[in-house]
């Protein structure tokens, strides 16, 4: 099965045996955008890590029916899984970072709120963070749709790395302590979860925070990276030190 | 000399001895954005590698003559060259590429025209491209403005690495010829030239001239990355092989 073609989504709900059934604005891709017809094979995922190659067999103005020919677990998946926790930025650069990240191959995204975060985020904002999320999943050949948490503080944060063998929170800060990122445990499903702080940067005290519940703070160089920069890069490097790159 | 704030861009040909005269724009941010007044510090670079610490003297509408206190070669930026040639792509993204690139630690930009590129670019978005380029230079703390160059075809490209350790091309294949970035070669400024394609991939035959060249095509692995993204990528990983992201 091919990794390199764009795919639909379908909801867990609507694969019923050998049918596999298309709505919403899938269908709309589907029939308008695409211009596929009857007898055409796509290829859809359920973002719960099953990827069906499929063959369209009944179109309609709301559903597409299409029958299962291949089915795989875990098509373009990682073997690691990632966090990242990225303090929540202006306008359409958390966008961004989540599209990108999605593509590299995060597993989860947790919009941070510390003591300089002055953007806030409703319902209406996160809603459309997951649907970056599952656009970009569809897009770069994943079959799992990463997760957009509920943003939280960086308290409710730093205890969530219990199970991670590499724990970083990103600190430019003008001290030039510069830290490696830990080399890649031997463990066949390393986990980790890094932390990138807000334009204005983490404050002592959530530095010594993070750092007592186990986070080594890391720099990222003398350059100072934007907050979407810094999300991405250790995002890279973290996925590229576990050989998820090449 | 902190690198950690924002520097204001001069002129080369405005700095004589020990005085240093902001104009245009950086006068407009000087006085009205950042509302400095006179014997307040700040931070300039030329661009060409001189970084100055300063002492505001005088202001007017269409200058600012300022007292050097502090000069220092070279701030912010990697000892190796790294040369990204980037197939054009479409609205805003390739800004994007450049704003973080920059920021990540590129020497020089190409656009790149291949037989799949689609945009093309006049003086105007040229122009653009080098502004994105001067504005992630000031902010992020280095002290060379990275070149945009002319746009250029990949045979005009291909020869250009002659005096580079590394030569790769992304090439996200359907066949899954994954090659890692060669180590880092024992010199004290590594070149590098790193090309990434469009969004429809290279041709067979550009590859092939890109490998008799002396290319190494590289996978960035099984998901998709969009063109931005595997520059950004691309640049990440090198940079970060240099350690010049820790």
């Amino acid at each position: 099965m091919r990794s390199h073609f764009e795919s639909y989504y379908v909801h867990p709900k609507n694969v019923h045996g050998e049918l596999l059934v298309l709505t919403d604005e899938e269908v709309h891709h589907l029939s308008r955008v695409k211009r596929h017809q009857k007898g055409d094979r796509i290829r859809a995922v359920d973002g719960l890590g099953t990827a069906y190659e499929a063959e369209v067999d009944r179109i309609s103005k709301s559903r597409a029916e299409c029958r299962i020919t291949e089915t795989r677990r875990l098509l373009g998946e990682p073997a690691g899984e990632l966090t990242l926790v990225q303090a929540m930025i202006k306008g359409d650069r958390f966008d961004w970072v989540i599209e990108k990240c999605v593509e590299i191959g995060v597993k989860r995204i947790i919009p941070l709120i510390t003591e300089n975060t002055i953007v806030k985020a409703g319902s209406g904002k996160i809603n459309r963070w997951r649907r970056v999320a599952l656009g970009a999943m569809k897009q770069c050949g994943r079959s799992v749709l990463p997760e957009i948490a509920e943003p939280r503080t960086l308290k409710q944060t730093v205890t969530l790395g219990a199970d991670c063998q590499v724990r970083l929170i990103a600190h430019g800060s003008e001290g030039s302590r510069t830290v490696r990122i830990p080399e890649e445990p031997a463990v066949r499903s390393p986990k980790a979860i890094c932390i990138v702080g807000p334009e204005g940067g983490f404050t002592d005290d959530e530095i010594r925070m993070a750092a007592d519940n186990g986070f080594t703070p890391v720099s990222l160089g003398p350059r100072r990276l934007r907050a979407e920069t810094a999300g991405i890069v250790l995002t890279t490097m973290v996925l590229s030190q576990w050989g998820e790159l090449c």
